[in-house]
């Protein structure tokens, strides 16, 4: 098969872990017989840096064209902790989101054996923690009317929710459920917001057509406690925008993993895959980044976006391989055992392919 | 010295716990030469059993008149679920941080020697961990504009922040971040929200008030991260109301002492001190909840609103005796030791003072 991959590596480390991911992914198309034509674009500071806006009509159009997108990290320090800065990187991500229709974000967290004593939760609380988060990412209060009123001294953000908004996405999490433990969770705070009790509302009707599987309905607050305490009571939840930005960050600490955890952005035209992780600038250029959360969100795509689990198989087989045996960046090796560069992981993970 | 109480026991537990914050806060009176009167009063689901709405007149009159108020908690299950019930428990607590003025919620999370293997955490993550959150309380999108449109298919909540709420709340911070380490962290999310923009602005204006303050801002999702990877990192936090309903409710599991969590919201007019935990339904009347977080949240009231730190001690004091000799409910009983009776643990407390 041949696929067009959009490649936007982003800022920071970026460009380091994106490469590592290009390079296995290169490998596997070898070896399964694929081609693959990656075609780069910028976004985020360094789009902001080369033409004044981060998410440029021409890296659109190339994303509007591609395959699958896949996406590095994006962020810098000069456009941090300035309240009135008019251009921001993360403008570029919300832009990107919208024009690609990337409604639902599939942010999966999982413990590696061999990593669960790095996890700050003792091993008996996360032992088996397998959950999927769908956050809904074109709606809410990211891209609702805000603005100031009152000589700027009062400030305001609406959040808006439609019917069909949340039944895309919840559709989505039912039918997710149905290939996993078909137990559903459905995050809110139905006792404060009324846009809250319209996703109760909306996820109720719908229980009808999925009577397989079990749907529970609980508070953001409550869920934020449950995360740590029992994680692995939970399997697939959906939630909106801005307490998905919340519950994910935090679900993606508590397995001790998350310079390990890939996501998936999809919904009405081409789908993104990218690592959790920031841009974490303070590493750039130092070839420390821990590449495996892009290596296995383009195991991700080869799975999801071109249907081909047996490659996206072997990526998490040889990324598996590595830990069991030590070949880590220096987030993950152990105090008296050596710590690999980004760019020895991923000419390792190519050469035991 | 005399004091006048307004008694809110609510729902579930509530009752139950009330009852032994009552007896160990007359024994403390007795022992030190004051004289309480407790005005008890209606709220939550009983209320809207008994007058239709959750958060009476009569009641609010007696907060009012009162010189602080002891709250126990409220919620029933009857009135969950159902997204289109009118009249709800909870709405009888907004009413009432409303109308009392209750602008800043403080949240301490501290760890007991004693009940640190409790926690989820591994023991290096918690210990020593001491932070104060400050909840902003009565504004955002808890109190903003909602509704419906289009038929009831759209629905929308709006959060709405001025400059004076924000003072007020952040005034709060900066003295209290005075009296320990001063060390104060501006939580919000103002890369993508203008209400958090204001926020960060109003924050940044103040620090030159406070020049012994050192200030941190970090985004909400990074917060609810390190709060499970290094909460002993944190001090005092500020933030607004819906992140701070989230963020505290994830702070109070990480001690492992969530049943011993107390509180305060104070603002423009009476003062008010509860348990953060719920009112714990199927519980109710079997008492087995564990007290010590009313009676603490009473030792807060000695101190914070009558100005009697000795009294507030000899609360604490023998709270710590209790759990060092394991006088304690169901909840914090170890396998092999007894679990003793809500009142049970009262009367020892009282006889122990
Ligand atoms: C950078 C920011 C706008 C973004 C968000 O809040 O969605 C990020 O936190 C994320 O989760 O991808
Ligand atoms: C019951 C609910 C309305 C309330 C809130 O969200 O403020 C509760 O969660 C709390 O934190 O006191």
């Amino acid at each position: 098969m041949k696929f067009n991959i959009a490649l936007l590596a982003g800022d920071g480390i970026g460009p380091e872990v994106i490469n590592e991911a290009v390079k296995v992914s290169d490998a596997i198309a070898k070896k399964f017989n694929h081609e693959i034509t990656w075609t780069p674009a910028l976004t985020g500071a360094c789009a902001i840096d080369a033409v004044g806006v981060p998410y440029p009509d021409e890296t659109h159009e190339i994303c509007m064209a591609a395959d699958a997108v896949l996406f590095g990290a994006i962020g810098h320090p000069k456009y941090d902790n300035d309240p009135k800065a008019t251009v921001r990187p993360e403008q570029g991500l919300l832009l990107m989101r919208k024009k690609l229709g990337l409604f639902a974000n599939v942010r999966p967290t999982f413990t590696f054996p061999s990593l669960i004593d790095n996890s700050p939760l003792k091993r008996e609380r996360i032992e088996g923690t397998d959950l999927i988060f769908l956050r809904e990412l074109t709606g809410g209060i990211y891209f609702g009317e805000k603005g100031r009123k009152d000589d700027g001294e009062t400030a305001y953000d609406t959040c808006t929710y439609t019917r069909s908004e949340v039944k895309r996405l919840a559709k989505k999490g039912f039918e997710l459920a149905m290939t996993r433990s078909k137990k559903l969770c459905c995050v809110d705070k139905a006792n404060v917001l009324e846009t809250s009790r319209l996703w109760r509302e909306t996820v109720q009707e719908m229980e009808k057509e999925y009577p397989e599987v079990t749907v529970s309905y609980e508070f953001v607050d409550a869920v934020a406690m449950r995360l740590v305490q029992w994680p692995n009571s939970y399997d697939v939840l959906i939630t909106e925008n801005l307490f998905g930005d919340i519950l994910t960050d935090e679900a993606s600490v508590i397995s001790g993993s998350m310079g390990l955890m890939p996501s998936a952005s999809v919904g009405e035209h081409t789908s993104l895959y990218e690592p959790i992780h920031g841009s974490y600038p303070q590493a750039t250029g130092l070839d420390i980044a821990n590449p495996l959360a892009t290596v296995l969100s383009a195991a991700m795509m080869f799975e999801d976006a071109f249907g081909l689990k047996e490659e996206a198989e072997a990526i998490r087989t040889v990324v598996n391989k590595s830990l069991e045996q030590g070949i880590v960046t220096e987030d993950l090796a152990s105090k008296d055992s050596k710590a690999y560069k980004t760019s020895e992981v991923g000419d390792w993970l190519v050469a035991n392919l």
